[in-house]
């Protein structure tokens, strides 16, 4: 494998599969902070190909990935993960020997498993799985932000094979980028994310049908505060997209989503028991948790 | 009853018990907006009247409500809706008989049964519940805005006894506040806040109680998306405040509670029976549900 950590990431050939809110992040980062890549798109459809190139996301875009990645110095897969298998095969085809693949996918686990399936053993060791911690309930080509990963974790999860020089040249994209890189193995990541994002969105969507699932919905949104609209914000995610992460995260999720219902049925049990000290007592807990979880924030 | 409806706001003496986020903000607003009206505070604390005094929320402060009560033609009573009954007992009896009384409680049938316990059927009339739906996590004397409940629905929950006069006054209040006041059953306030705003409140703790209950919370909240810090926002709302909300609104939050765990038992045995499509199809109701609710709101 070529050295890469010395070289400058200017020179490289830099192709993005997917150009929704992550992958134009990234090429519209890469292009405000002035790295001189030829950056090559792939897009799913023909519509697609001409907006990114009018929206300047890319210098070059394709619908099809073997003429995106023959030339490509590092490939970046920022699509669903659930259609990470068949790309890998087809990056894994028509990729240099040399090209050092990274993805952006949601969950990791399940990435790991579709690269080993579909990477021959010494692709394999090009392969870096990543995950940035940044987003928005926006979606689609528009959707890109330059600023989006600046101070921004990315877990990045190598694997036994991961060759060094992989990884240092990973870490080097994303603090390009403004981001902070942070190694753990993919399955913590599956863990902490079911928790933290997995889970949440399943509370939102699942708080947002059942109120729209009542005969009066118009008029329970009519009259419901601001904090209704922060907190239901993730349930305008793409239900598409969500499918395909929890399907891909499943075991974790369930176990994040029976913790959190066992919560609330002790929370029910203390208010209709009218243990309301009890049920002061577990908010108060909460109300200190989230009060030091934002003061680390700052 | 005097003929409020014609006079001018501004000839009114006003006094505010509590002068935290909504009783702090219903002052400033009414300074913000030049209304010429003597002000007095009612705190709870000898060291809040200090402040009060000096962060000019009001230009007389009491701790007792007996002397803040006497020439008042409008008594707003801005506490937790725990302690209305004590206070409406009161004012009820150190009030003038035409002043009018209204209240921002979050909840409006424990209000209604704690008035009718604790004012005359004379004074019963003079009493307007009322509810402005705006909000913020913080609280206390440093917490008000001038600008809270600009365009803001104001909920008024009239009952059999209320006189008209009473009424008008109340909304003429409102509007001068910048609110949008709406008239509504106190049982139908009830049920729609406990769906839009206990239940939110009760899910936020719900999970950041788990989140902080894990060995590992550091590292969680560590690499969560910025999405949570929105979604648990509200749990960082007071404890103490919101048990008494909960509790003073027990069945209907009950109601709503269970309705939730429903929609997320039924969300989990599609994930666990991999019955993807179905899962999507309920994020994609949710997704729709919520993005008609900000199209409105815009």
């Amino acid at each position: 494998m070529q050295e890469y950590s010395n070289i400058s990431l200017d020179n490289l050939q830099i192709t993005i599969i997917g150009l929704g809110l992550i992958g134009g992040s990234i090429a519209k980062s890469l292009q405000r902070n002035n790295h001189d890549n030829h950056l090559i798109g792939v897009v799913a459809e023909q519509s697609d190909m001409t907006q990114a190139l009018e929206l300047g996301l890319v210098g070059e875009c394709h619908s099809q990935i073997e003429p995106a990645v023959a030339t490509a110095d590092l490939i970046i897969i920022a699509t669903p993960v659930s259609a990470m298998g068949e790309i890998l095969a087809t990056v894994n085809r028509y990729k240099k020997s040399t090209a050092i693949i990274t993805d952006t996918g949601s969950t990791k686990i399940s990435v790991l498993t579709a690269a080993r399936q579909n990477l021959t053993a010494s692709q394999l060791s090009c392969f870096v799985p990543g995950h940035p911690i940044a987003g928005s309930e926006h979606n689609g080509l528009t959707a890109g932000q330059a600023e989006l990963f600046q101070n921004k974790r990315v877990l990045l999860t190598p694997h036994e094979n991961t060759a060094n020089e992989a990884l240092r040249l990973v870490e080097q994209l994303w603090r390009a980028l403004g981001g902070i890189p942070i190694c753990m193995a993919a399955k913590r990541h599956d863990e902490i994310l079911a928790a933290t994002s997995h889970l949440p969105h399943i509370l939102a969507y699942g708080l947002v049908a059942m109120l729209a699932a009542r005969g009066d919905t118009e008029e329970v949104f009519a009259n419901a505060a601001g904090g209704l609209a922060d907190f239901t914000r993730i349930a305008s995610s793409d239900a598409a997209l969500w499918r395909s992460i929890v399907a891909a995260n499943r075991q974790p999720v369930l176990q994040a989503l029976d913790g959190c219902m066992a919560q609330l049925q002790e929370m029910r049990q203390l208010l209709a028991a009218e243990q309301d000290e009890d049920l002061q007592d577990l908010f108060t807990r909460a109300q200190m948790a989230r009060n030091q979880y934002m003061a680390r924030q700052e």
